[in-house]
């Protein structure tokens, strides 16, 4: 009886010698892992649902398979009496949303973080009963409506966008698409955040609109803004800048590229009774003329976006960051505060170390590390997955000390 | 004038193509880059200050030097003009301080974390008025008269104590001792953290009397444990245990091999108005009892002292780590909670991650890291020396799904 369930999944066959890695818990397999000589990956379609085999035909994990994608197949349970189904997910989903429940008392936060939460190719932010949905991948995609219908039955929301329009897509072969998947989708919602809110972009926003995975690093800083001039650089709609003003900061100044970003930034410092300083412009070029005005800060973020996408970016992306750091650095008073991000998964975290460190020599200041961040807990890391990690922040003191 | 002062300081010189690593920030001098001939090591006391130069007699740093040590020399400052005085010893203090008042609305922290604060050899921790000072190396335990000096000027304590019993002292050549620098030392001290408080033994106790660098840790642990009955081991006078209770545990266990150590766990759970249970014993024999008689936990704590003290040791250690990190995981309910610590910095935090990943298959278990956390900020980390880094935390949730 076993058999006859398992057998409705058609069988994909690894090499000799692969296998291992996803044994001991990793989810991805990968094209050149792949027996295509037993089972070619041409007879597949994208998003079928395969049962993922060793060389010698024993049973290893569930999961669905892309034949045109690198990561050929994604594992999605490993019980060989239960093909991945509705039911499934439905368990997945509420597993995930248990944890979230436990981490905050308000229902703004990620819901579901793909290969951490056992849902590869899944991402759902929950903005009170809006939820935002990222499809990352065909297999994914396939189990769109099963997808909608347990968010349904567990979260109960009044309009779910389906945003659909990350770069990965493309290797999945992919169309990119934005479009509300059930009820109306408002173009704004509010965010609650501790103490502070904030009206946040869905459709028309980065990436699901608001980030909440620099929840904790927002957090990390309080005991050091009260009564602090600070610069938050790559500022989006203010989510750094504006909850430092709401610890305690005495002065705020937004920098971002994007003007209609920062008409976000100001109407969320109304919103929070407060003012915020915005300056539009190119995040180096900003500093490098703060810093020829002799413009001076207690404190400075800096949260770029992923300046290593791929892994030859690294070079590249290095001497960007370093860059950032060092203008940063420079317009800190002889003592002060500086959180470094990078959200590349590709960029070590010793590496930011060592170019916080050398900045440090170069401006001739002395710098401490006092918190190594990462991405908040309702974007959990699978341990077996590093690419699972993408988010590192430093928090520096630096001083005039040498 | 400038060289006049200088000459003071004898210089200590290094070989060709070395100081690059100190001219970048590291505050290390290794015995096999002085160059000896010019500079012979056996001239020096331990504890001389010198001049620190190039190949090539160029200043680089003033430091103290220790012919004995493989570490032979550590740098103090960068100032030519100043060679390490009271005064630098005030500076770097009323510095290290200012930080660790912005921290912690109380005064109890780690006022000095020797090398982060640009005072290697010198570690203060504070308990209100009552100050407990390690020396750890012969440079600073020449300057003693000094660092006592400064530390009643910034602090006032009522009493101080000389907790100098680290066995790497021994490297340094140096006695150990542990005796009162300053007024009547009380044996038992009150901490408090947030609205917890707990007796401290401190000429009694482990290190200094109290675990300040786990605080930031204790509290990672907040949202997860209202209701939970938590298992905390290595619990040593409870701080973990009592915390967890403080913040809504419905029951605790503490284990520990010290029976004193687990008296002062009862009497800080009586001082805190609860019940904490206590179990004496060898954790590795306790947690297989426990799993034996099917008792089972929402939240386990492992803690365990350094298990790769030496860098040599890291086979043995991760063993070590291994065995109790699976026995841990092994006491959670389906869904549970798992903080894994390791204060080795031999240790690497990727190899206590693949760890818990290993434990995680082992026990049929999908683990999740939702905080990779450190040394609160009262440890600062220097960014040159990464032996300054050294406790990593891993908090996990750990489900029963596959």
């Amino acid at each position: 009886m076993t058999d006859t369930v398992t057998e409705r999944l058609r069988p994909l066959r690894l090499k000799r010698r692969e296998g291992k890695r996803i044994r001991a818990g990793h989810l991805w397999v990968f094209s050149n892992e792949i027996d295509t000589d037993s089972t070619p990956l041409r007879l597949f379609e994208p998003g079928d649902l395969v049962s993922i085999r060793g060389a010698d035909g024993r049973f290893i994990a569930n999961g669905y398979v892309n034949p045109h994608s690198l990561i050929a197949a994604r594992v999605l349970n490993r019980d060989q009496k239960r093909p991945p189904d509705r039911k499934l997910l439905f368990a997945r989903v509420r597993q995930a949303l248990a944890l979230r429940e436990k981490l905050y008392p308000e229902p703004f936060y990620r819901v579901v973080f793909g290969e951490a939460d056992l849902l590869p190719g899944l991402v759902v932010d929950r903005y009170n009963d809006v939820l935002v949905v990222q499809l990352t991948t065909a297999g994914m995609e396939r189990l769109k409506d099963d997808v909608l219908a347990v968010l349904h039955e567990l979260l109960n929301p009044v309009a779910v966008l389906w945003k659909n329009d990350t770069g990965v897509r493309k290797l999945e072969g992919l169309e990119n698409y934005v479009e509300p998947a059930w009820g109306e989708v408002p173009d704004i919602v509010e965010v609650r955040e501790g103490r502070a809110r904030f009206d946040v972009p869905l459709a028309g926003g980065q990436k699901t609109g608001w980030f909440y995975d620099q929840r904790a690093n927002r957090e990390l800083l309080r005991p050091y803004v009260n009564g602090a001039r600070v610069l938050d650089v790559y500022s989006y709609v203010g989510g750094f800048g504006i909850q430092c003003r709401k610890h305690g900061a005495e002065a705020v100044t937004c920098v971002d590229s994007s003007e209609r970003a920062l008409e976000f930034v100001r109407s969320n410092a109304k919103k929070n009774r407060f003012k915020v300083e915005t300056i539009r412009g190119n995040a180096h070029e900003v500093l490098r003329d703060l810093h020829r005005e002799k413009t001076r800060f207690d404190t400075v973020i800096l949260d770029p976006p992923a300046f290593v996408k791929k892994k030859r970016d690294l070079d590249a992306g290095r001497t960007a960051y370093a860059g950032i750091i060092r203008a940063g650095m420079q317009l800190l008073e002889r003592d002060g505060f500086l959180l470094a991000c990078s959200c590349s998964s590709h960029m070590p975290e010793a590496e930011l170390i060592r170019l916080v460190q050398r900045a440090a020599k170069q401006t001739g200041r002395h710098a401490q590390l006092l918190a190594v961040g990462g991405q908040a807990p309702d974007h959990p890391v699978h341990p077996a997955i590093p690419e699972t990690r993408y988010l590192k922040s430093l928090l520096c003191r630096v001083s005039g000390q040498r």
